[in-house]
């Protein structure tokens, strides 16, 4: 096993004392990169490029050959797992992802089959082969949607503007709904422990679309099963506990009721002020992220001036430990790398203990 | 002049007692209606109808006819003040608001004119035509929306997933942001006390688009003119005081701040609980919400139930005062008209004093 040469943003995940404020950029192997557009071109579509290991780790690998990171994320979807139960994931050009075959009827709820983990084994081939080629750098962390996040896409067949089909079958039908992530539910978790077999040292559970429900909802058809999913979890491996994020974009309102889901730090996006999330968290769980994406349109000294708020903010108790940097949500294939350089250069500089 | 047979909404809106809890629907005459949708087939097109006060005023009338609402809002759009400002409103077909001359140069943002009021007459026209159709049963809201949800539509040129150019130019050229900002809160000051001239007995502010932004971001670029805006109306018309309501869609997070305004009356969407919400602002501002728009896809039933959990929480005090039901956002154009009667039926049934 190749030892590992910075485990920082481990550390931070677990509200350990660290030198400096690591860093790492939600979807920061992405179009943003032209090596990774290249390796796009070649494997010929997204898909091509997420189901073969061998591309997956290569744009895996991309920006921490251009910036200093403190964490690798596996390249993938986070709608793997439904592909796996058979929808078809598809990606129509300039669209968001979509299914085949979504869940429109309860016959096909009900006929739903369990994921197939050998669906799966791009994935973990790809963990596999990028903790090689990473070579001990930083840690790789490994992911998947939620399952309710699963159920969004799985129900709508896409994306959507108001979620009228799952909602429809929240209230009118709520047992099919709960039938559905209770299939996602089980599946996340033998999908997250064979990442971690296969050498994901951290895992993050991405719920995107949970900040679309009522606060009830929340916790009935999103958080509930996203604490079982942590309860399932292997909490070590090779040696190290296996830090798990938990991410609800637009789940601001609610981060008291995150805190005790399970996981060690909870993401947070831009629309909270992150001193006051650590308020309301206190001493439970680290927090990631929260610069807004869009910040990274302006200049290199605006967006050293931006970081440097979050930072301000979260250090407002003269504390420093307990957080990872992030954007509050992925990197926009419109910007310009420098600015990453630069804010990467910045939260480092200006966070060494 | 008339006199007001029904003012509970007023009422509730300045936490005076009511003897009930009133309701009113965000888009309430909308394409959910038969009805509405025969209006708009006469009118040819969403403007139209918007711009032409005798159709105006008929489909603001059209929910009255069918449910026991306690106030009625004009038709009209939040995008009408750009528009007077010569930008190009329009509508194309199953997308949402277009501007045909967006901002997109420092050069049209410098020559950006004042709006005409003249322009809008067809806006203070259709009060005053409904004013009088009304004829006292319920009272009328006046609406805009907010200088920075204006200028996202005015910079993007329409909606957006990312609000890059608006974002941008927040982000390296915040001169230029502020700039047409002030202009549309000039505008939508004159805007509004025209509206109360002409009959509107509260106002709105609609903050759309306020819910993209940071923290920070939110109280320089949205929130300061808002609070300009409501220091420069009228506080009194016909005798009465004139209650003023803004409404963040995300804006949950923030509502200590947004309380202190000069709002009468907070609008929240169904992200936050309401009962945490008035523990929040306290005795500061009534709160106007907050029901799922969803939840009426459910059976009438559930509305109810879900109706109940919405009322039982603003009530955790024991107190039902300064509550305005509502939805956390517009109606559905899919909404059974018969669930929308439930709702009112169970809001009034379940709150009577």
């Amino acid at each position: 096993m190749i030892p590992l040469k910075n485990d920082t943003f481990l550390r931070a995940a677990l509200r350990q004392p660290t030198e400096y404020t690591p860093i790492w950029i939600m979807r920061q192997a992405g179009r943003y990169l032209p090596e990774y557009n290249a390796t796009r071109k070649r494997a010929g579509s997204f898909l091509g490029l997420a189901k073969n290991p061998e591309y997956a780790c290569e744009v895996t690998l991309q920006p921490l050959e251009r910036f200093d990171l403190d964490a690798s994320i596996i390249f993938s979807d986070i709608l793997t797992v439904p592909d796996a139960m058979g929808l078809g994931l598809y990606f129509a050009e300039g669209e968001g992802p979509k299914f085949e075959r979504p869940l429109q009827t309860e016959a096909a709820i009900k006929a739903l089959p369990d994921a197939d983990m050998n669906d799966l084994k791009y994935v973990f081939d790809a963990l596999t082969l990028t903790r090689k080629g990473i070579n001990g750098k930083v840690p790789l962390i490994g992911f998947s949607g939620s399952p309710y996040t699963l159920a969004c896409y799985m129900i709508e067949g896409g994306g959507s503007d108001d979620f009228r089909r799952v909602k429809t079958l929240m209230y009118r039908e709520p047992a099919l709904l709960h039938h559905i992530l209770e299939k996602n539910t089980q599946a996340v978790i033998a999908y997250l422990n064979a990442q971690i077999d296969a050498g994901a040292q951290a895992v993050m559970v991405f719920d995107t679309w949970g900040g679309s429900l009522s606060a009830s909802a929340y916790e009935e058809f999103s958080l509930a099963y996203v604490t079982r999913i942590f309860a399932g979890l292997k909490r070590e491996n090779e040696g190290r506990v296996v830090p798990r994020i938990f991410f609800t974009k637009g789940g601001g309102l609610w981060l008291e009721r995150m805190a005790g889901c399970g996981a060690d730090a909870l993401g947070t996006d831009w629309t909270i002020d992150i001193g006051e999330a650590k308020r309301r968290v206190g001493h439970r769980v680290a927090l990631q992220g929260n610069l807004d994406p869009s910040v990274l349109f302006g200049k290199p000294e605006r967006v050293e001036a931006e970081a440097g708020k979050v930072l301000t903010s979260f250090a407002h108790d003269g504390q420093r430990d307990g957080h990872i940097f992030n954007l509050g949500h992925g990197i926009s294939q419109f910007t310009d790398p420098a600015n990453v350089q630069a804010l990467v250069d910045v939260v480092h500089r200006s966070t060494r203990r």
